[in-house]
C-alpha cells in the first residue's frame, strides 16, 4: 500500500526517469530521477499545465527563457506557471537528483 | 522565487501546522509540520478530495477505519481515495514530521 520515494531507483541510464505517483484529470504527480541529465539543448520545456516541483535529493539548476537561474537542493522548491519556457540546465553528476513535480490545471 | 520545505518551522506548538505550497481549482498541495500530534481523538478524517502523501522528515502512522495500520518514514507515500475514513494515530515525538500532501479531485 506505501512505497518508497527513495526505493527502485534506476541504474545509471541515458534519459531522465519519470514514473507516475498518482493520476487524475487535472493533476499528475511523478517522481524524476536525474543524474548528470539536462533538459534536450534544442529547446524549452512549455507546459500546457502549472507545475509546482520540489527537489527532494541531490541538486538541480533550472533556467529560464528571460534568464533566471535557480538552483534547487534538497527540499527547495519552485512554482513553474503554464506556459513558462523553462529547462533544466544542470544536475549533479555522480548522484541522483530526485524531483517531485505535481502538474495541475 | 524558490522557498525550502525543511526552513521556517514552527515552534513546538499545540497544533499541527499546515502551510499551502500550491492551489488551484482541482488541487491542493500542502506542507504540515506535526510534532507529537495526533488526528483528534473524537474522530476521522473523511476528506471529499483524494489525498497523496509522503513523510519527507521524521515518522507518523497512519491507520484506517479497517483496522490497517501504516507506518510511514522519509520518502514513504500513501495515497488515500476520498472518504476512505482514517486518522493519524502517532508521530514521533522528538522531532518534526515533515509531510506533503497533495488534496486532488
Amino acid at each position: 500500500m506505501t512505497a518508497n520515494l527513495f526505493n527502485n531507483l534506476p541504474e545509471p541510464v541515458q534519459e531522465e526517469w519519470f514514473n507516475t505517483l498518482a493520476e487524475a484529470e487535472h493533476v499528475t504527480v511523478e517522481r524524476i530521477v536525474s543524474r548528470g541529465h539536462t533538459s534536450p539543448a534544442s529547446g524549452w520545456y512549455d507546459q500546457s499545465r502549472h507545475e509546482w516541483v520540489v527537489v527532494l535529493k541531490g541538486r538541480g539548476v533550472v533556467t529560464f527563457e528571460d534568464g533566471e537561474e535557480v538552483t534547487l537542493g534538497p527540499g527547495d522548491h519552485l512554482s513553474i506557471p503554464a506556459h513558462t519556457r523553462h529547462r533544466v540546465a544542470w544536475t549533479v553528476p555522480d548522484e541522483d537528483t530526485v524531483w517531485l513535480a505535481v502538474h495541475y490545471d
